[in-house]
Order: C-alpha cells, then sequence, then structure tokens
C-alpha cells in the first residue's frame, strides 16, 4: 500500500520502518528535515509538502499531542485537497479531539482512525507494538495490513474513533497509578525496615507477576531512575489527558487526581526528564527518607 | 511437629486441616466450639483451655485482628504458663502490634514470628498459600516444616517480625488501589461508549497479566459482586492498617487516603459484604452511570 | 472619560452602568444585541462595531473566560487598528492569558491592566465591588476613576498583570475550599446527630465570623441551593483555573484536586446551575444521608 | 460551688483559676504535682488521691486526649466510690469516648457533660473561652456558673455529649483546612510573582475578614512558625479525631484525608512542634519554593 507517514520521532521513525520492511511504499513529512533524510536512507520518500504525504492511499500520523494534530492536520484547505481515503492517528491524543477529528474528515469524504499504541520505541523498532483501534470496520479493515506490519496485536474497539483513546488513556492512567503505588508502599516498607527488593519479591510473586511491577519496582527499589523509558513529564501528559476526558464526561477520577500533584511535584524538583519510577523519589521525599535514624 | 492452632475461621480451620494432612499433632483451640468439633471430626485434639493449647511445641495463630490478638494472647499470665518455644502469629495485624508482642514474648522466653499469608480459604485449602515470614532465622527454620504444609512458597523478610506485617499491608494496599485504578478507568470508559470488557481485555493484554486485573476487572465490568472472595469492609481494615503504619512512621500515603474515603462511601451505602470490587459501585454512583442520554 | 465597554452580561452591563452614573461617556459592544439597546437606554452609546470601542480613551472588558477573550480581542488587526492607551481586563482569566495579552498590548502601544473583581451583580450595582488591579503604575493611575465609579476599594497588586488574575483565583479557590469543607463538616454532624445549624452557630460565633461562612453554611444547612448567587458550574471553571495556574508553575494543589472531583460529582448529578453550597450535598450522598436510622 | 479540677496543663489551670477567681472552692488533682503546687498558691485545695477530687459537687476534666481520659476516669471501682453528681469533660475527645463515657457515668448515676473549649490558653487566663456544651438539661443547668466564670460564651448543643465533641472536631477541622487552602494558595501566589502579603490583604480585606485568616495567613506569608499557638503534632490529633468520627459514622471526608497526609508530611519533616501554620511550608516544599529563578 502507498502510505503517507506524517511525524518522525523516537516512536514514529520506528513505525514507519516496520511498514517500509513490510514492503510498503513509504512517503514521509516531518517537521525537521533530518529524521526524513534518515528514513529516506532506508528506503523511504521524502513528501515535498504536507500536502504531498496526504495523497497517499492511507496517512498514518504519530504528532507528538492535540495541538500538535491540531495545527498541522485538521486545516479545512489541506483536507479538501487530500486526496487520501483514510487518516490512522496513531499518537496519544484526547478522545474531543478524536470526535472533532472525525466529523471533519468525514466533511471531506477522508475516512478516521484512532489507532494509539502500547509499547516504547525499542517495542516499535520489533514491530511488537500493541494497537488499540477504533473506527468504521470497513475502513479498520483497510489498514489492518498496516497493523499487522507495525504491531503484534491489535484490539478493535469499536466504530467510534475516540474509544480507542479512551482506551489508551485508561491504560495509561493505570500504568502511572501502578508506580504511585509502588512508590507509596515502597516509602512504607523503606520506614519500617522492610528492603524496598523483599516487598517487591513479594509483590511480583505473588498478586503482580509480569513486567510491569518487575520492571518499575527495580528502578524505584533501586533508586535508578535513568535513562528514561516513560518520561515522568509524559506522564502528567497522560495524566492530564485522563483528568480532562473525566471532566468532559463528568466522572471524577479521584487517583488521577493524586497523580497529578505527585507528577506535579516531581516537575518541580526537576525531575521531568527522568523515567516516571521517579515518583518513587516524591513519595520519599514526603516522608523525609532516608532518615538519620530510622523511624518506626 | 506438636502444633497448638488457635483460631478455627474460615482461614484457620483450612490451614489447620493442612497440617495435620502432613502428619503434624494438632490442638486447636477456637473462641466457639463449633469449629472445634469439626476439626476434631478432621482427626485434631481439642485443647481444654487457651493454655493448653499453649502447652505445644509451636503455636500458630490466626485471629481476626489486632484487638483479637492483644485480649487472647499477649496476656502475661497467660505467656509466663506458656511451655511453647515459639508463637507464629499469621493473621493481618499491625507492625505496632508485631513489636509489642515480639518483645513480651521475648521477656517469657518465647520465640516470636509474624506470619501472614495471601491467598483466600480455596487457595488455604489447596495447601497453596504464600506465606510472608519474618523472625530470628532459627526461630523460623524450626516452623519451616509447618509453613511447607500450609503453603507453596515462603518469603523469608528478615528478622525483625513487623517485616512481615509491612509486607503483607503494603500487598493489600497496592490490591486495592489497584481495584480503585480499575474502577475510575472503567467509568471513564462506559461514560465515554467504551465497553467495559473492550477496556479489560486491552489491560490484561497487555500491561497487567494475570488473575488479580483479570478477576476483579471482571467483576466490575460485569458488576458482579457477591459472592465476596475478599469482602470489601475487610478491605476496609486492611487500609486501615496501611494509613496506621504509614502515620506511624510518619510515612504520607495520598493514594491509601483516597482508597479509604471510597471504601466509607461503599460501606455508608450498604456495600461492606460484598466483593472489594465493588468500589467499582462508587465510581459509577459519584459520576451518575448509567445515564439515560450518555454524556461525552 | 470616554470608555469602551466590551462585554454586558449580568456582571458587565451593572459595572457599565456606574461608569454612566459617575458621569463617564460609555460606548458599549456586546456580542448579542439586546444588552447594548438596554444600557443606550440608560445613557449609553452603541458602538458600530468592536473596532469602534477600541477608540475610546479606555477599554474595559468584562467577558466571560479565556476563550472569550482570545477570540474577540487578542487580535493583531483589530489591535493594530485601535487607538486606546489601555485595555483593562476585568474578568476573571488565567495567568497565561493576561502574560501573553500584555505583550501583546505592549507590541501594539497599548497599556494591560488585570484587574478582576470580587462581588455578585448585586454588589456591582451597588458599586460596591471590591477591585483587584495590577498592572504599571502609571496606567493604573490613568484607570483609577473608573475603579472608583465601579468598586468600593481598589487593591493594587503590582506592576505584573497576572499577579492580579492570581489574586482572584486563590481567593476563590479559597472560597471553595472553605464550603466544601463545611460540607463535610455538617455531613460528619448530621451522621452523628448534631444539628447543622447548631454546629454553623459555633462555626460563626467563633472562628469563623463573617457573611461568607454565615451565607453558605446556612444554604447548606437548610439544603437550600437556589437561587445561585455563585453558580457550581462557574466554581469548576475556576477551580480549573486554580489547577492550570498550578501546573503552569508546578505548584502541587491537592487540596484543589479535591475540590475538582466534587464539583465534577455535582454536575455529573445535574447539580451545575445550583449555587456552588450544592456541594453539600455531594457531601450527603457519598455518606448516603440522610438514613432510616441514624449512623454513628 | 465545690469543684474538682483533674488535669492542670496549660489550658487546664487556667480554667482552674478562673473557677477561683469566681470564688468557687477548687480542689485540684494532676498527675504530677509541680501544677499541684502552683494552683494551691493560688487557692486551691490539693487532693490527696483521684478519688478525693471526685468527692467535689461536680468534677471537671481537662485531660491530654481519649486514652488519658480512659485510663484515669473511666475506672468502675473509681466511678463507684465518687460522691459528686456530674462530670463535666472539657477536653477534645472521640465522640466515641464520649458514648462509653456517659453511658458508663450514668450506670453509677452521675451525669456526664462534654463541653470542649475554643481558644488558646491565653483565652483561657481571660476567661473568655467558647465552651460547646452538650448534656441532659439539668445536668447543664447545674454546671452553667461554672461555665460562665471558664467562657464567654456557652453554646448549649442538645442532650446527648457526643454533639458537643463533634461540634470541636468540625470547627478544628475546618480549622486545618483553611490553613492548608492558605498554605496552597500563598505557593501558587508566590510561585507567580505575588506577594504572600497582598494576596493576604485581598483575602482578609473581602471574603475572610475575622483575625483567624489574618493572624495564620500572616505567620504563613511572614514564615514564622514559633511560638506554636497550636501545635501542628496537635492539628494531626484532631483530624485523626475527625477521620475516625468520619469512620465511625460512615462519612467519606475527602479534605481531611488531604490534611492528614500534609500534617504527616510536616511532622516527617522535623515540624511538629511548630505552629499549624507551618503547613506553609509542606505546600513550598512540595512546590520547590523558593527557586533561583521563578517559576510561572
Amino acid at each position: 500500500m502507498h502510505v503517507g507517514f506524517v511525524g518522525l520521532g523516537t516512536m514514529g521513525r520506528e513505525m514507519a520502518r516496520q511498514l517500509l520492511s513490510a514492503g510498503h511504499r513509504v512517503t514521509v513529512w516531518n517537521r525537521s528535515p533530518e529524521a526524513v533524510r534518515i528514513l529516506v536512507g532506508d528506503g523511504a520518500e521524502a513528501a515535498g509538502s504536507l500536502s504531498a504525504a496526504l495523497a497517499a492511499e492511507a496517512v498514518v500520523s504519530m504528532l507528538a499531542d492535540d495541538a500538535a494534530v491540531e495545527s498541522l492536520l485538521l486545516d479545512d484547505d489541506l483536507l479538501a485537497a487530500a486526496t487520501t481515503t483514510v487518516h490512522v492517528n496513531m499518537a496519544t491524543v484526547s478522545p474531543e479531539l478524536a470526535r472533532r477529528a472525525a466529523a471533519q474528515h468525514a466533511e471531506h469524504g477522508i475516512g478516521y482512525v484512532a489507532a494509539p499504541v502500547m509499547g516504547r520505541s525499542d517495542v516499535a523498532a520489533a514491530g511488537n507494538l500493541a494497537i488499540l483501534a477504533a473506527g468504521e470496520t470497513p475502513v479498520l479493515d483497510s489498514v489492518q495490513p498496516l497493523f499487522d506490519a507495525m504491531g503484534r496485536r491489535t484490539f478493535r474497539l469499536g466504530e467510534r474513533p475516540e474509544a480507542a483513546n479512551i482506551a489508551k488513556i485508561g491504560a495509561n492512567f493505570m500504568l502511572v497509578s501502578a508506580i504511585e503505588a509502588l512508590s507509596e508502599a515502597t516509602a512504607l516498607a523503606e520506614a519500617n525496615g522492610l528492603a524496598a527488593g523483599d516487598l517487591l519479591e513479594v509483590l511480583t510473586g505473588t498478586v503482580f507477576p509480569g513486567p510491569v511491577y518487575a520492571g518499575y519496582g527495580a528502578m524505584i527499589a533501586e533508586r535508578r531512575y535513568e535513562p528514561a523509558g516513560f518520561r515522568l513529564a509524559l506522564g502528567l501528559k497522560d495524566i492530564g489527558l485522563a483528568l480532562d476526558a473525566g471532566a468532559g464526561a463528568r466522572v471524577p477520577m479521584p487517583v488521577a487526581g493524586v497523580l497529578r500533584e505527585a507528577l506535579l511535584e516531581a516537575l518541580a524538583h526537576g525531575e521531568g526528564e527522568r523515567d516516571l519510577a521517579a515518583l518513587g523519589e516524591t513519595a520519599r521525599r514526603r516522608a523525609a527518607l532516608p532518615r538519620p535514624d530510622r523511624a518506626g
């Protein structure tokens, strides 16, 4: 298939590469030209303009946030001129943007699919992303080969695109809340003389198997927050999406509120570029750990 | 080994049975005589008094809470008369009680082991509990055969008994926080037109594998909270232990605070005897779900 | 002075009237013409266009929110054509908007003053508003006669306009937090058999004198939330401004987070058009009050 | 009247003095003898034993907390021997203790009045306390002369003693919540370049008149937390009473939960002996204030 690919950040470039590897023709566009040059070296074609990328059979975008999508792609002139049949937005954006985008694309006769992904850039590089996709069934069917190239599994979440964004936002909210709970439990352990590693062994050996608790738990236990697999500042963005989605639908989310304040506190202390696991430091700082003489 | 077993509730009776199955001699004591009769039918001996149970080589207790342990077992006259060498307290109690109990037992020359367990009564009945044990190493070694009879795995958590209680409290805190996060995410999904089952499939198929998320998630998605595997009222007790342990060691636990209010709200609405998963109803009630016309 | 007045809502029309009463010449503009007609009846002139209003010596605006200010007044063409020397923005908007607006006005050689007010429309009608003003001193001096006409007291809060917005946001945050605390305390009282009116008498007779606690307290005690002096939905907007201002400056505000969830819950239950005091109902609903048989 | 007075702490000794000044005969008892000697110098009689103090016509107690009341006064032998007709408990204790104490006193034919007070020791020394009293009307009437000697105003809160404790707990909860809100608003102001003093002037000059906001606000603005008028550690005790009373009656109190974590954080940082206003430091610490270069 001929695919226009917009947005070659750390995630986007790996995903575009997977499309190339699977034999698709990929025309790439990116705000800064450097990433374009690299992808061209990998076999992609450079779009002369954003408009040119939207002339492909399908367009995949992987942009930073709502504002980037809005300013670059939700332009009536651009969409009116576009000859593509479908736009697959794989970024983590708000359900509200998805609703507006779907309506605006429909006006121009273009299908709109929301397909945010789970997995970091190394997972993307291995073609192992989990893809959360929603949109009209025939449209989803038409881009399934692209999903098959980029991911190991596609979850189909119905015909309304925003449902996919909600799923992604919900999953990230749950991830951050698990890390905050780990942080609080670890501070409790440390202040009471239980080694963080021992607590972690109990947790992962009983109720919480799997790599997430083991991975983040180890980072918290070892107080090792670099390199950042998932930047803390990005976690704040995602919790903001959850709170906004909750407000839009009038759903109180008190745990999300607590996460927001903890993430903000971490940012205030200069930890935004560390891994999300640095929430462990906020819990420790609040408890004034480590202490010269152990409390208990 | 000759074991005195104190406390034959739903958990205790299954644990005592496992000891019998493994060939230990078990002398049981319980406040109400009915459970004693049943265990005697299984091969146990009935203790004529609490004191008689404390004449066994080792004593295992599985009582409801701090108050029960305190009023029944932390009695200086009783302990002075006891000829047992070790008391293994397997209940979920506070680290503060463990500290006091250990000191008091030491005064009477009796070893004290904290060994709370993870798993419900069906898990206990299968001898598959996870046992979180802490105490002096030789003392732990001496009761390891009992642990082997009751559990599938023993986690050794150091020489200070209260460390085991902290591990148990931390694990339960994390469990309740996972359920609350699931509840909030599910309400967010429902209010935005994403089926709870679809969200759950994404979560368990990506970041949160294992039976806990799948099990509680299904109960929340299906709004099925009976029979209660883990009673909500018991969850409030456990969060109270976490908050108190935090206060004792001066460790703020904001997520635990949020859980407390949500559990209290559930109790106020008569849901204390339902499963912990009924936290899902609190999240839905707050969001006024279901709604005649879907918000979004 | 010749004043252009933009925004004739319930507050704006009363403020414009005070300017007329004080002898100023007032040229009014409003999105819907009805309010314009009324003010013309009071002696104002109708601006043929927004641009015409910006030809007056000073411009006062009283618009609904950031979005309204942004779309109507932060237009470079409009500002380039404007001959006014100063724009006094009296709405409750974000500090971030104030910063951008001040910079943009400066580019066009126009002074910018932030001067949000405290007081409802009846207070505005009596010329008794409290005005929180910030901006360059000579500019503030130049519009002080306008403040004197509209308010009983002007607080000068320095040269940086956004400081005035922060003061207003901080005051409203504190007001909502007082109402939520009253709501929780009242639910606690009711559930324990203490009459809400008795609690209120204690509070206002000891630590919390003044009309705010007495007024909101009486509404909560009597469960009387209409007519709305301060609409609950507006309270959510203001708490949103506080949380956003906190996030912008990386200041965690956990109480504001709790207020947000309580207000959202009230909105989900259809209470957005009631008075802020309806937070009392959220506290009662959470506690399942009233109860057939009193708990305690 | 002949009054037995139990508990001569900073508050109790001033209250006993007021009784002496009003011409009452006062027999005092205190755990440590020093305070007794001082009061005897003021005209009181020393009770040879606690029992002797309970032989007076009325007994007033002003002890530290539930535990002190329970261990000293809720003793069946002591109460059986007592010839007093009424016990007026003026300490800040739990409603649950009040319920039990009232029942136990009734068994021994002794009236029980709960009458916690508002005001610090300097207010007590001037006889200006506010007294929150509840109990059976004739019993209250009988001790009104004592209240008149110790306070400037008595609030009668019905026949059930615990109602008075709830009123006191509710008032203190509201006080701490006002201080926390002030702390958060002040941090927001500081991080945005608004002077704390300016914010305070706005607040006290508009919605929040009276000495409480002015007094605590000034301490926060000036970061002056000594001497402690109201110790922060005592604030945590009072919030604990509020949360426990809420739990007992199944009333969620999310703001109280937030206060608890903030107070614990302050304690972890060694601020327990400072004034409650030191909550301002927790808000600042979380926001990493002051900052070398101002955020915004």
